[in-house]
């Protein structure tokens, strides 16, 4: 089966010198300087995502697998390189499913840079499990983004725009088709998430050291960069880049944008100078907003300026939730 | 779940800048010179072990899931020194267990010199699924080991014994608890397979270049040197390194030991000279035996040595089988 897929794995080229194309144990790739970024992900069928949502496709499987695994090296500011997969799938599968799944992951590596240097196929007498472990660099004289390293008085900002992965989850957990152009964008922000890679590089090329994806929630994500500092944050809900048509028809939008936000968008910390820089530069090159949403204060918890008033949203980890 | 294993993985020091300890989307380490080998592999519940097997533990798996991957660095001839670890457990394991699966993959990867440099846990409704892609360096000046680049002439080798883990796989298959000393030695060989990393070196050290490991099976292993050089191979049933009790307890041992083994050990083809260098610092260093079991040579397939007579065997794969 393997050696049907191997269209799918890059040739042995540029830095890679003994891709998975050759059947050998492992593969080779050429040392670079400065740091190496690692991360590992797995989505798992009926937990990540289920294979009876309308309209969804091998391929998008595919390329879902990567585009989380390459948000999080964009959230550490790495140049995707190199990429391992390791696939376990029941029997029922078909071949051409098999490929397609492989066509997903190996389009979405290509715009991004990345090999696919090696993989591994087991069968399971269960539900499709997905694995995909990236190996990004960080440019020489550059610093990886952090979590950490925050201060009272910065501000926070976030790329894109939020709540349409939420939205389009709410949609399929209903079992209900999209209708709208606004709700085929929702579910296409689950089906087919955009990670930040080149945003990553302009937020870190303007100097600025401080960040996360948000894909396990905004709120969570201000929660990991505020608590390590010992600080606190106060968010106004009016700045957050939600999604016109969830603002319009949904009452408490900004709710579901804080708390919920599956998006692969990134939140940055920085002074505020750092940040009107980077969007300048993120809305020239690439056509994306940074939108500043809020600010990060000595005390404790998160305030979420709403309508006039201040309220207190609850504790760590509320934001993380699984599909079902 | 995860802030409670942090104890089994490894501290940011040495090469590891970011580890799976800090709150961070990935792993940080710097880069070095020469040449990277990276790996990925799966272990299926049910596939590749089952929870049943008598005196199985937590921390077995999770010594095996490290092994299978560092016996995939070793047949490269690279130090291995990261690992991300990816586990999809349902919800029926208890924290106990976790952290014993934790324990053996943190011990394991301690004592071959590789980190625990990051992590990921999901949930899953069917099967336990444990993913590591392991990251090692080739020493610059050395070239890793392939399995192409065999010549005709060059003798086969093997590290150690086999067979015995294909005998202790047929006991658990049978549902038999090993009762001799023997039998316990064949099922340790299933459960906790030793990987041979300095072994791996050392061949390397003397010149060896073409190696891989046999764990899909002895002969599937001397067809994939044997077939990219063009080469078949000629093997003397009475030199492989069979157990001695396997051997003396069952008719047609070599065919088990040749066909089914499960073996993390590694064959290498070598001009013999140099494989009589690698057996004696193989011996000195490590106390492992390297047994020269056949030669390459021109035309095609695999014929077996057996008794006065010349066996031909079934061609391509039939070497690999799962556990079912």
């Amino acid at each position: 089966m393997l050696r049907s897929l191997r269209p799918y794995f890059s040739p042995a080229s540029g830095s890679l010198e003994v891709g998975a194309k050759e059947d050998d144990d492992a593969a080779v790739w050429r040392a670079e300087t400065g740091r190496v970024v690692g991360t590992v992900d797995t989505m798992v069928e009926g937990i990540d995502f289920r294979l009876d949502w309308p309209g969804y496709r091998f391929r998008l499987l595919g390329r879902r697998l990567m585009a989380i695994n390459l948000s999080d090296l964009a959230a550490m500011g790495a140049q995707p390189r190199h990429a391992l997969i390791s696939l376990s799938l029941p029997g029922r599968l078909r071949l051409r499913e098999v490929r397609d799944l492989y066509r997903g992951i190996s389009e979405r590596a290509r715009a991004a840079g990345c090999t696919v240097a090696g993989g591994d196929l087991s069968g399971i007498d269960g539900p499709i499990v997905l694995t995909a472990a990236l190996f990004g660099t960080i440019r020489p004289g550059r610093r990886p983004l952090r979590r950490s390293g925050a201060r009272s008085g910065w501000a926070l900002a976030v790329t894109g725009t939020v709540g349409r992965a939420a939205a389009g989850i709410g949609l399929l957990l209903a079992g209900k088709k999209p209708t709208s152009t606004a709700e085929r964008r929702w579910v296409r922000a689950v089906y087919d998430p955009q990670p930040r890679v080149e945003a990553a590089q302009i937020l870190q090329s303007v100097g600025i050291r401080v960040a996360g994806d948000i894909s396990d929630g905004l709120y969570r994500e201000i929660e990991r960069i505020a608590q390590p500092a010992g600080l606190g944050a106060v968010v106004d809900a009016d700045q957050l880049p939600l999604d016109a048509d969830l603002r319009r028809s949904r009452e408490h939008a900004w709710s579901s944008g804080l708390m919920e936000s599956e998006d692969y968008e990134l939140l940055c910390a920085a002074p505020r100078p750092l940040l009107e820089a980077a969007r300048r530069r993120l809305r020239h090159d690439l056509d994306l907003e940074l939108s500043i949403i809020g600010t990060l204060e000595h005390g404790r918890g998160i305030r979420v300026h709403v309508a006039g008033r201040l309220v207190v949203l609850p504790g760590l980890g509320a934001g993380y939730q699984h599909f079902r």
